[in-house]
């Protein structure tokens, strides 16, 4: 079964487009967290950024760049987060590779929020992790 | 003055580091939020993602890929996200590019959350705002 971004990207369900080119598609988010707040997508399905083809991934974020700077420049913003979660447990709510692109507005508290809680290291091996990591980069 | 990645990446701060080529260079952070948390920058200084020439871009983009597939095999993360902060209102505490790959487990608290709450979209003309800001993508 499609997933709703490949049911956008082929027409059947309604969208607000941003941006469209032969592999990317860029539309509103319907939440709208921030004014502006914008998800680019490949048109051809990958799961998540983990088995997004690395030509196809730049494309993706070359449109999230543009999309930043243009919001930077049209609303004023004072920042932007651009993001992509991989796997429900990271919060990714639909199957289909997307990149959130989040305009930041000074004095507006916004719908979008990233805390991060730095954690106790102290009983953490911190060489032997990155080891770990690095042993594995393919 | 040089920023505090500037200094790690010329040695004058020691760091752990996870990757490193010519151009990217991959550490721990130094909060952990969770396991395995990298951050991933170019070793060129550019303030944020968006002034960041796109073909370092895609190096960087391109590491962070492989440690988040990476980290996903060796610690058994069941998600990642891959993000980056551009602006202090967005969150970015280091004037430097990077860009931050978070392994998630499940079960396990993390100090790491995003919180994206839905906005009253009934006022906003959103073909309106996709318009203006494709009209300003470069």
């Amino acid at each position: 079964m499609k997933d709703i971004f490949c049911k956008i990207i082929d027409g059947e369900i309604p969208s607000t487009k941003v941006y469209e080119d032969d592999d990317v598609l860029a539309i509103l988010d319907i939440s709208q967290t921030t004014k502006g707040h914008t998800l680019v997508m490949p048109k051809k399905h990958c799961g998540n950024i983990l088995d997004c083809p690395q030509e196809l991934m730049h494309k993706v974020f070359d449109v999230a760049q543009r999309i930043g700077q243009a919001e930077m420049l049209v609303f004023g913003a004072a920042g932007v987060n651009i993001l992509t979660n991989a796997g429900e447990c990271a919060g990714q709510s639909v199957p289909h590779f997307h990149v959130h692109v989040i305009p930041r507005y000074l004095g507006i508290d916004p719908g979008f929020q990233i805390t991060m809680k730095p954690q106790d290291t102290s009983g953490m091996d911190l060489p032997r992790i990155a080891q770990q990591i690095s042993e594995n980069i393919k």
